[in-house]
């Protein structure tokens, strides 16, 4: 059985992102600037994916600016916003348990003499808001934080988090990265005090190479590449025409079956986590559970995490080795992230919220889409139960 | 008759690339970074391309990073060169005909307490060397011109250039925009004193949003998307595999039939040339010939230009008013330069090399690509010469 349960990394394309795709490639070639029709054509694809991502925002459509990516995205949300707003300050504030999208942008603004504060997090993986209030100053320009953990899953409770900063210092900017939560969760940036919101496609069964920045209007934020004037001079370059329609499909669809799909994503994610705290000596991240939880208890935990993403430490086993063993049975996982380029380097989150030493080297996340079979569940419940005894008689002493 | 002749602003997908991103969506879509085999497929890829292209460039192939487009490179190579090199001098140069995806980075450090001068070109759009050589000081960090003008057709001396920039400062790290030359030139950057080049895909039957910079080993650039580190740190982002497969693709294309696909583009250029210059009160720009010139000079004059764009004025004519009737005809030309995002301003390219005021406005830009037909550049030919007469009655006196 091939069990590819790595979707918080990548997602295959849908049917329909294809087809579009396909059709806007083989027919509608143009170059959005050029001024005859066949420019006109390519750019209605535009006017479209904008129009359908400003009603699921329930936003303006001049406040969706399209870029080559969620990394690409929160670069500008960092640096374009620092930049466009030095009067305001120069302080930043990032949680501890940002993607390296986020924190090497912040790292990169520190060397260029900001200065930037990490938020703790607690071992929920939620930020510590009063620890925020107490670090958010006059000349703080920026906020960061992520929607949901890409590795374990947590949920941040941003309208709560954008309130603080608001009432510490009403010109403060307050930046989500949403890569993780888009097409899971119902978000309006304006009724959770979001300014500007980061998005990605290939997350959500949408190409690679597409995303979008949502800036909220009177917003100031400077563009980091420039050229030709693309995106009102947000984001300039040849729009990537195929990827834009792409990604209005994979949003229309994520969002026309919302309610369905969370509902089965959290079924799956409760059917393997049922599972996994079964097996001795393994640890769910991030989720807030006693031991022997009854079926109640768990359901209603799990509702508070991001559907799709579970992570589990399983002590005396690298996830290294895990993870190879479980790809000889077909099983794809992540040890960790993997958006961060084949570094198996110990991870920022699972250190920021607490997490046991035996078990920082010893976790895979398993993430699902809409596709996942409850099959693919049981099979892999199946080869862990089967795998785990063996891979610990080589466990260090 | 249907004549896309607006191949400078884009270009159609071939059937291979077309072909070959399709089975990456279908069948790869893993995340490169991701440590198991969906990964490790995904990732070949990126190295067949990688390989293809320093193939063709004869260099190495950790020489190459993917970008998102040639706007993102042209950034790349302008804002990140001068954040790795401040040391050297805060003083760059530019050539006065450059491309908004280099003018306005320029412009942008400019703002940010660079200083930055701008090289004359001659009439034939050609760089200035004494000029050049002229401005070039100690603290010269960084020469950026382009190898073919995008809406002229000029070819710069690229070696020469390259040349007078070293000998009048070796430390001097040498830019060459090559988006409308690759493809069409054979470029072997080591040979031509190029330190950093810019590619875009789409502009040779390549995917929107691939493109790729080559740097030289040895030259510091510092990356402007950071993240998780892929391209080895020099541009993060999950690579866009199927773009980047693509790519690979369209150059391989490009080069297998160089010398075939040239000749057949010159003699459509030629074709083309020869027409307008019989057609009363216009001005084919940056081409170097006498009043009615012999077959020979014609020709040869034309083999010293870029093979695929002819820019020609119409006394009397406003650019955007034959542009739209030339559409009504089934003809698909530019202004000036499409790939400034509809904004119809009168172009710095044909200011830059002396136009007289009466072309200023009413020039019109055909490029050609291999699937280009002589009966398009016949027909365009034929429908000029009906046009042009009824379009100038209206001519303002």
């Amino acid at each position: 059985m091939d069990c590819y349960l790595d979707n918080a990394a990548t997602t295959k394309v849908s049917e329909n992102v294809y087809n579009c795709m396909s059709s806007v490639l083989l027919a509608d070639f143009g170059n959005p600037s050029s001024m005859h029709r066949k420019g006109v054509d390519a750019e209605n694809y535009i006017k479209d994916t904008r129009k359908e991502l400003s009603r699921i925002l329930k936003c303006e459509g001049d406040e969706i600016y399209f870029t080559s990516g969620g990394t690409e995205g929160n670069n500008l949300a960092l640096i374009g916003t620092v930049l466009a707003n030095k009067r305001a300050g120069k302080h930043i504030i990032v949680s501890s348990m940002e993607h390296a999208s986020v924190y090497n942008p912040a790292i990169f603004l520190e060397e260029q003499g900001y200065e930037l504060s990490f938020c703790p997090v607690d071992r929920m993986g939620h930020i510590d808001i009063e620890a925020l209030k107490n670090l958010i100053r006059d000349d703080t320009v920026l906020v960061s934080c992520m929607y949901v953990n890409n590795e374990v899953g947590s949920v941040n409770p941003v309208s709560e988090i954008g309130k603080a900063v608001k009432e510490k210092n009403k010109n403060t900017i307050f930046h989500v990265d949403a890569i993780q939560a888009f097409g899971k969760f119902r978000i309006i940036p304006k009724n959770e005090g979001i300014d500007i919101l980061t998005v990605s496609g290939h997350k959500i069964h949408g190409p690679k190479g597409s995303g979008f920045i949502y800036i909220k209007k009177g917003i100031k934020v400077k563009p980091i590449i420039n050229g030709g004037g693309q995106e009102k001079g947000m984001r300039s370059g040849t729009e990537n025409v195929p990827a834009i329609a792409g990604l209005g499909a994979a949003a229309h669809d994520m969002y026309e079956n919302l309610s369905e799909n969370r509902e089965k994503l959290f079924s799956l994610k409760e059917r393997l986590v049922k599972g996994l705290i079964t097996l001795p000596e393994t640890h769910v991240h991030a989720l807030c559970i006693p031991e022997n939880p009854d079926d109640d208890v768990l359901h209603e935990a799990i509702l508070k995490t991001a559907p799709h993403i579970v992570s589990c430490g399983f002590n005396g086993v690298r996830s290294e080795v895990l993870l190879h063993s479980l790809e000889d049975k077909g099983i794809y996982v992540s040890s960790g992230s993997a958006c961060s380029s084949n570094h198996p380097a110990v991870s920022g989150t699972l250190k920021a919220i607490g997490t046991e030493q035996k078990y920082l080297d010893s976790t895979i996340r398993f993430s699902f889409s809409v596709n996942t079979k409850e099959e693919e569940i049981d099979y892999t419940l199946s080869v862990l139960n089967d795998l785990l005894p063996i891979l610990r008689k080589y466990r260090r002493k």
